[in-house]
């Protein structure tokens, strides 16, 4: 009996961390956690949208779009400026600044624009179904881009290279890009926009892309009851409730309260550590306290300092690779080409 | 005789683009215009600074921060926001618009950072000597990205990955970065921004780089005079006499009236054609009219329409091939990285 137990106990020293990952692993699948296919066919079946189909050149000349600040009223503000790729696909300011250097009227924050293809609905009130209808928003909207659709379709069509571009993507000589065309390359680019990172490998079967911590982390995250919201690929991305205005600490930063059902789109928590301030109206800068609050407003739990530090340190899993963005040399205007209105 | 004339009429259809072009070639050379080097060694003495000798290191840590929001006292604007590598190194409005959205108080035009190595002085009005001096003031004029040194500073050492990379680039495990050493590897990749065009390889020799109409232009560019401020490798960059105010149509536009000689920098003419507006103030949209006001208060000259169409297109020929930049992905705040501040 003795040496057994001495058997068992070299099993836990040295391999209790592989046994009680592979129920981890289980564990968080059952609690609706999903990890960013490996495979380059099951990603594309994911990210694809086949009233939009991917293709190479629709994704480079998406990415010009992206980048190109001329579709803004100012020709100062561009998709990137709100959601930059080079800070994690957002602003990092609490609410989103745009024409005229305008606040969002709600108070809202910028979301990241990595992995938003995962998401179910697009924007804070979910009032988007997807990335196509989505681009066309900020590009509008008065305290963002503040474009008309017209002016749009004037800069695309003024510039010879787009032109060329987009007959050559939509494979017409003919093809005159309307405002939608444009949203619609925009999208198939921001589909591109995945970030697989340690997380994945560990949901995707590779036990050691983990640390013992990052996997305790994990285990308190599905406990405390976070993946209810934060699941599926994106850890968010679904409508759920919007916290009760009494008890959440933060309310008072804004008006948003939901849609109307009361529902508000859960961020993704992938590469979290990277697009702080956190919440729909980006109240809060540190991710712990941000964890605890969530407990305590969703959830009705206590999560400890240890046990939010321990969550914050599974966080650091989801920080993904970023796709390789060649920055864009951007087509020179012309005399067509409406000209900057910064009013 | 008649078989000679017959043999020099055929060398002067076949032959005299050749024939005049060496001419030409010559007569740019004269009139001081210089190509950018083709070998490297070369073009490296041109645009290296021995007081902040370009390394691989400086170089990629000087990109991030040309790119780094976070500089800025909002956290929204960088280097990259005015001096736009993908839309010519410029922004493309008339005056530089920056923190709070506020236009440049004299209504300066943001002059293109592509090529800027090259130019005698830095900013309008000359007062700057080199890209390391200039790259501190935008940082911290007002209407520009409006930090403090200490913000910088800040900044880079509250994010651990930047306090490594300049270790790294100074090969000084206790290097702490000021705001100098900032500015200095920002302007070291800076220095490598320079745009090599068809219009080098015709003064480093190659005839048929440029086309019948092109050399038309250049010959009637040193013709007319232009080539006496727009000369040496930039076309431009050294400080020359302001336009007489009487004189020139757009005079009102902004209160520059030039340094305190009344002298202002002569702006590149390399990608012109991509950096509209035009002039110090960015009064004048088309080129065929900035081509022939300048002539008029320049130069004493009438430019004819037909003339300044040739001119346009040889400034075709200055549009030159754009480093290739990988957009960086910056590294995350912490929660010692001051927050922005939008007021």
């Amino acid at each position: 009996m003795k040496k057994m137990t001495v058997v068992l106990g070299v099993v836990a020293a040295f391999g209790i961390s592989a046994v009680a990952s592979d129920t981890l692993i289980d564990k968080a699948k059952q609690a609706g956690l999903k990890p960013i296919p490996e495979k380059r066919s099951e990603l594309y079946k994911l990210i694809d949208n086949p009233k939009n189909p991917i293709t190479d050149e629709k994704v480079e000349l998406g990415k010009k779009l992206y980048f190109d600040p001329r579709l803004s009223k100012s020709g100062l503000i561009s998709c990137n400026t709100c959601h930059n790729l080079a800070t994690g696909g957002v602003d990092g300011v609490d609410a989103a600044t745009g024409h005229k250097w305008t606040a969002n009227p709600h108070h809202l924050n910028s979301p990241t624009v990595y992995n938003a293809v995962f998401f179910d609905k697009q924007f804070w009130d979910g009032r988007s179904p997807d990335l196509e209808d989505q681009a066309q928003g900020p590009i509008q909207a008065t305290p963002e881009m503040a474009a008309t659709k017209e002016h749009v379709e004037q800069v695309v069509r003024s510039i010879p290279e787009y032109m060329k571009a987009f007959k050559h993507a939509y494979n017409d000589p003919k093809f005159v890009p309307t405002f939608k065309d444009v949203a619609d390359v925009i999208a198939v680019f921001e589909r591109t926009l995945v970030t697989p990172s340690r997380y994945d490998e560990y949901l995707n079967g590779c036990e050691k892309a983990l640390t013992a911590e990052e996997k305790e982390g994990l285990k308190i995250f599905i406990d405390k009851g976070c993946a209810s919201c934060h699941n599926g690929v994106a850890l968010g991305g679904t409508m759920q409730p919007f916290p009760v205005a009494g008890k959440y600490k933060y309310a008072n930063v804004g008006d948003f309260k939901g849609d109307k059902n009361g529902m508000v789109k859960t961020p993704t928590l992938r590469n979290i550590l990277e697009t702080r301030p956190y919440y729909h109206n980006g109240a809060v800068w540190d991710i712990e306290e941000a964890i605890k609050i969530m407990g305590e407003t969703q959830l009705g739990v206590k999560i400890s300092d240890a046990e939010a530090k321990k969550i914050k340190a599974f966080f650091g899993a989801l920080t993904g690779k970023k796709p390789y963005v060649r920055y864009p040399m951007l087509p020179a205007s012309t005399e067509k080409t409406p000209k900057p209105d910064l009013d």
